[in-house]
């Protein structure tokens, strides 16, 4: 299976797929490629297309596809069942709430460690995040092989800690500031901007209230 | 100008120039399709034609743009310049960070209030934001003309909470919890799933560390 070949919107769908799957009642055996688009309002044959592109297994006719296979060869797919360590740098509010989230475990991924530059947090933890004064960020990142770097800053500081972030040898940023990063080629940026999220909501909202017409 | 034409990805990138030009140096006066590309690290030909979507008055051959007018025409472009009124369901960590978030009010979205069931934290406040019991959401949302809620809470209440709201006049829900919302024709729902981002990220990652061959 060569997952490279992969297009962005299937990749965004299969965790939706995942999710559907993971809530169905424990005796659902066997789903079909129907009852899934059904259920999330998708187009069906767009469906069959992401799942067969995920599954190493497929589906079998009128049965449909195992749910546990399925769920296993998604997670496989995604990545999931091999774990990546990241960091977070910015214990704010918005920090506080991803080093609480209890989803990224389940995405293969283990947050390490957290820093910030309050004394009042460092030498503290959240669960069992210890936070870390951020001048220790290039040691602990060395230390435990850290491959993702997760930004909850200021924009101002954002560019400096991801090129610190890069030098201890991270490949992959989440940057949750409203920075714009600089990196050099083969280096992952994603940028979760809410003020994006706020523009498609007001946007479609300006669409249907029949306002957009000029 | 027919704003429901536009493509999402421009409507993605659109935010991105806009805080792009408002990180200027102030004296900047004027600034062109390419310089903002080269900044972006986009194609030139897609920057122009983006701004040139979004822009009634357009850039000046050998001039560029007026910084400050393709700033206004932006905004007003992606609705950033009519407020409209949302409520938060599910003040935890997310919803609280949420709610000390400062990037909405740029955005044209003022929330309103916010509403729990923990009786600790109903009749408190966080900044200028009341909390109120969740009983009152209909109350308050029909009385203040609220058009979108936003759900912070666990996967388990989100659709009943969802259908509450939707009987009290909203239009457009902003889903953070991982359930799957089942709305009538003509809402709207943009759900902010970490775990579709994360599965990007462990995707790419992947990729970069060349393990996805088989």
């Amino acid at each position: 299976m060569d997952k490279s070949n992969i297009s962005k919107p299937t990749l965004r769908r299969l965790p939706v797929y995942l999710n559907y799957l993971k809530s169905l009642p424990e005796d659902t055996k066997t789903i079909s490629a129907t009852a899934v688009a059904g259920a999330l309002g998708l187009n069906e044959v767009q469906v069959r297309k992401d799942l067969s592109a995920a599954s190493r297994s497929g589906g079998k006719p009128k049965m449909g596809y195992d749910v546990t296979q399925l769920v296993a060869d998604l997670e496989e797919f995604l990545g999931y069942r091999s774990t990546k360590s990241a960091v977070l740098i910015g214990v704010g509010r918005l920090g506080g709430a991803l080093l609480s989230f209890k989803g990224f475990s389940e995405c293969g991924i283990e947050i390490a460690a957290a820093f910030d530059n309050d004394p009042a947090k460092i030498g503290t933890a959240i669960g069992d995040i210890p936070i870390y004064d951020i001048r220790e960020l290039g040691e602990v990142c060395q230390e435990k092989g850290i491959l993702i770097g997760i930004i909850t800053t200021n924009p101002t500081e954002a560019q400096t800690l991801c090129d610190k972030m890069l030098d201890s040898g991270i490949l992959a940023i989440w940057n949750f500031s409203t920075a714009h990063l600089e990196v050099p080629d083969g280096i992952i940026v994603h940028n979760e901007n809410l003020a994006v999220s706020l523009a498609m909501i007001s946007h479609a909202l300006e669409e249907r209230m029949g306002t957009t017409e000029e």
